[in-house]
């Protein structure tokens, strides 16, 4: 191969750069929302640019600052977001360095002002999501994570905190101990939205009050940024995230950011039959990362008899068993 | 009648007072999310408390800091919470001020480390909620408010910005404009559960794609915590949000904020047909604040030939007829 090989020295001065990076697309972020907040308000908008403009504007110059000073930090490696694939062209990877970048995912809070927003760049190594970093500047949190080293999370000016928060992780009976993150995405047609009903249904219900197949999870939770779901699983604060068809750039950090933390990340119910019983369960090849299907559950203490990855292909499979599959459109 | 009478300055030292005393809860709240999380992780469960009798003992502690704190300081002041319910009694309201305090809303949260808790401290006078102090210690987010005064959001040791932080408000022209938060909630039964599934499903469904009766709405959100949904519809990152089965503890704190802050807030479906076209429609009496059915929409700016309260009620209007109605157990 051609490009540059990376030393864990490179990726230590990634991530020094990709976190204040991260940062300065943060307030730029901040400065859109306030933006929005005021056009949408005004009364006048003929004088203003309408909110989809504005979060359109600011989608672009967050991405174009972070595009120009990745690349003229780092020439040689390549680019994937929603650009790359906007032309109808999805270029398969390589085993280059690749960053793969969302600059401002949660998009629907970004305009309601909900502060689930954050920007999350990802990096790609030989197939693999190899560095994380996801930061939400409504709430001064930030993520990170390296392949190997671990990943943490610093609030506000405070110290790095090693995820997940709790140490050793908690143990995970099933999904009736559990805390799911949901979404109900951009997908409004009927055959998604009856499946998904269903399925959320089913996981809250209660099987001894007549609920078919309930799971009685101890609830469920949306709040609408995939990458912020990927972090507060690697957190702990959640159990398990399920998503379909979101794209690489808003999972690639979080994958890398989970995975330190302990987590487990694949794909759909199809990868999911067809790797679980596997030796390489638990690798998120490329099939995983762009298939447009995840899966991710946190970190889960051993237990008498099973293993943390045990216990999260068992939980994956519960979860699996409950909710339909459905078409990434 | 016999309660003191409570001055403009009263209700200023009232909130400086309930408001130190919320930190100092958040503080207790901290310590037993800690200990929560130890002691799940703990392997050796047999020597330590398990997490529901921790969540049960950190409810009890906080609740008895603030009832002895309120107390001491305003000994003539009535107190309303779980305690006072649990007993079997309903006491009613009376004109005396009394304090209804939820020491933790968001207990689910609480035990699996997800950020969204606060302690929501309510102060009702002459039968209506007139002060409100939500704190979130897990992301140091403070909201107040003083019936008349308005409301605030005080982020870790910035400044209080005044709620809704867009000014003037953004306008509403339908659900499918709107985040909506709603919540799975604890009754878990197969008539509430279906009608859930099918109500949230119809409020995202596309109309144009098949479903029935479908809103479109720009999304919905469930962060698990009753008292800061509504902090949320008062900041404005929430549309509207719709609650069955919780408790006048858990909203009372959060009506005042939201009504501060220009939202409207009433109860069910009963409720709004009965009351909507009667002067007295955003008036949350006794019968609203211990109906355990509530709604609440945000400040929304006016516009051509339309009130804000006349948008408010379009809004809740059409949200009624989008969802059934569900039982409050």
């Amino acid at each position: 191969m051609s490009g540059p090989e990376l030393s864990t020295r490179d990726l230590d001065s990634i991530l020094e750069f990709t976190v204040a990076l991260a940062r300065t697309a943060g307030e730029l972020i901040l400065e859109g929302s306030d933006a929005i907040q005021s056009a949408t308000a005004s009364k006048d908008v003929n004088e203003k640019k309408n909110s989809v403009d504005l979060v359109t504007e600011y989608d672009v110059r967050v991405e174009e600052l972070v595009k120009k000073e990745l690349a003229q930090k780092y020439p040689t490696f390549k680019f994937i977001g929603e650009e790359s694939y906007s032309a109808g062209s999805r270029p398969p990877l390589t085993d280059e360095p690749t960053f793969c970048v969302d600059p401002i995912d949660g998009t629907t809070n970004f305009v309601h002002g909900f502060p689930f927003v954050c920007i999350s760049l990802g990096l790609i190594y030989k197939r693999r999501p190899i560095l994380g970093v996801i930061f939400n500047p409504f709430l001064n949190h930030l993520y990170t994570g390296i392949k190997g080293k671990g990943s943490h999370l610093t609030k506000g000016n405070g110290q790095p905190l090693k995820l997940p928060l709790s140490s050793p992780p908690k143990p995970l009976s099933s999904l009736s101990q559990a805390l799911i993150a949901v979404e109900w995405g951009s997908d409004r047609g009927e055959k998604t939205i009856t499946s998904k009903s269903a399925s959320f249904g089913r996981l809250a219900g209660n099987p001894a009050q007549e609920v078919m197949g309930g799971k009685m999870a101890h609830s469920l939770r949306s709040v609408g940024s995939a990458a912020l779901n990927f972090a507060l699983v690697a957190q702990g604060g959640l159990d398990l995230y399920w998503e379909v068809g979101c794209w690489p750039w808003d999972v690639c950090a979080g994958i890398v950011i989970a995975e330190e933390a302990g987590g487990l990340a694949t794909g759909g119910h199809e990868v999911f039959a067809a790797t679980s019983s596997g030796a390489s369960f638990g690798d998120v090849t490329e099939e995983i990362l762009t298939g447009r299907k995840y899966i991710v559950v946190r970190a889960v203490g051993e237990a008498e008899g099973e293993t943390a990855i045990q216990a999260q292909k068992r939980i994956i499979k519960e979860f699996y068993s409950s909710v339909e599959d459905v078409d990434a459109n």
